[in-house]
């Protein structure tokens, strides 16, 4: 059983602060003044269901999920993500952004929490089955994501881990982006806002051209 | 990767109404008239954050997860389970009864809802790696459990799928005591209530005779 890929869904990936939220805001706008079907959505969460896991994966005032839990917790979500708001929308011909998918996980409970990854790969392809056309990584330095997360406000459990953890999940995504050139595209995002933006909508343009 | 077998730690499983939680309090006052530590327990839950999973999962009010999603739900809950409540206690030498554990996962999740045997197994092996001792299955008609059940109250998601759904149930959890005689032990719980949780009762003392 393989990945089935679909054009029309694009994921956006990076470590927090990367400035995916921002982006995501820039391509909303291009894919709007197109006047094309678009669904944002994001993960964990896209479904009142997944956003009630998303609640237990982010808590911070009960007690935490083992290294286990969270990881089928954040599939089970995508699950119903995938079968309830993402296939639908794509089978209706929609575009479909998502902050955040599986490469999520290989990145997090994976390389940063030391989940096994053929596990992870099972997972994929037993409950989730389908994967992006296009994903854009919003790389930055650990220090730069989190000095801007952090400037947001409240900290969640994932957000309150320690630089080091961090330093994985970067390593992590830079290996998935490497492992699969033709569907990455990698974002030097220390660039000012503006500039990532406009690099993001630049890709989403020829995505469009290429794909229409 | 196999599954550690704990003797001190006894399941009790069944459809809708077979009687669990009534012989379970009988067990109880066993363990507890010896004065042996133990845990009482449950499925899904277990843990607080195990226990707001099973909240999701029997919820009739907002979305049903799908097929894949109540499975990974279910398992997620009994990593934590597993985890942070029955492993602690077997370690420390304590007795762990549980309503329900890994083999509700073969008769719901699997035999009636069609889940992958499979990857049910490997989801075992992989986040939960432990087995009981000794499992009690009380085995009643689903006509007869069904009737009990409901005379109860409030119905939940599970509770309120069709006959059919619970005769899968009722095969799949025989199917899992026939393929392993020396771990289960089945109990005709068409019985009266007095008589069904002698015979359990007697169960537990012949093993823990056998495993002091
Ligand atoms: N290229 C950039 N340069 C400077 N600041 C930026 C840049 N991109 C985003 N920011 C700011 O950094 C903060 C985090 O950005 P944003 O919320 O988009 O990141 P994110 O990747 O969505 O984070 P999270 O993973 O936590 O959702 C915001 O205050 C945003 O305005
Ligand atoms: N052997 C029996 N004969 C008749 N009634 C019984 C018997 N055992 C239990 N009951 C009654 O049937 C109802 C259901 O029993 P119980 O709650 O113990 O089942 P259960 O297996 O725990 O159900 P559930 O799976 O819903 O938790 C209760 O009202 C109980 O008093
Ligand atoms: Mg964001
Ligand atoms: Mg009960």
């Amino acid at each position: 059983m393989t990945l089935r890929s679909y054009p029309r869904f694009i994921t956006l990936e990076g470590s927090e602060g990367a400035g995916k939220s921002t982006v995501l805001a820039a391509l909303r706008e291009v894919l709007a003044g197109d006047a094309r079907d678009t669904v944002v959505t994001r993960e964990p969460g896209g479904t009142p269901l997944a956003e009630q896991i998303r609640g237990l994966l982010l808590d911070t005032h009960h007690e935490p999920p083992t290294t286990e839990a969270e990881l089928l917790l954040v599939f089970a979500a995508r699950a119903q993500h995938v079968r309830e708001t993402i296939l639908p929308a794509l089978e209706r011909g929609a575009w479909v952004i998502s902050d955040r998918f599986t490469d999520a996980s290989y990145a997090y409970q994976g390389a940063a929490r030391g989940g096994d990854l053929d596990f992870i790969g099972e997972l994929e392809r037993r409950v989730v089955g389908i994967a992006p056309g296009m994903t854009l990584l919003l790389d930055v330095p650990v220090a730069i994501g989190l000095q801007r997360a952090r400037g947001r406000g409240a900290t969640d459990r994932i957000e309150a881990e320690r630089e080091d953890f961090f330093e994985r999940v970067r390593e992590g995504y830079l290996a998935r982006a490497k492992a699969d050139p033709a569907r990455f595209r990698v974002i030097d995002a220390t660039q000012p806002a503006d500039v990532v933006a406009a690099q993001a909508v630049a890709h989403l343009r020829d995505w469009i051209g290429a794909n229409a």
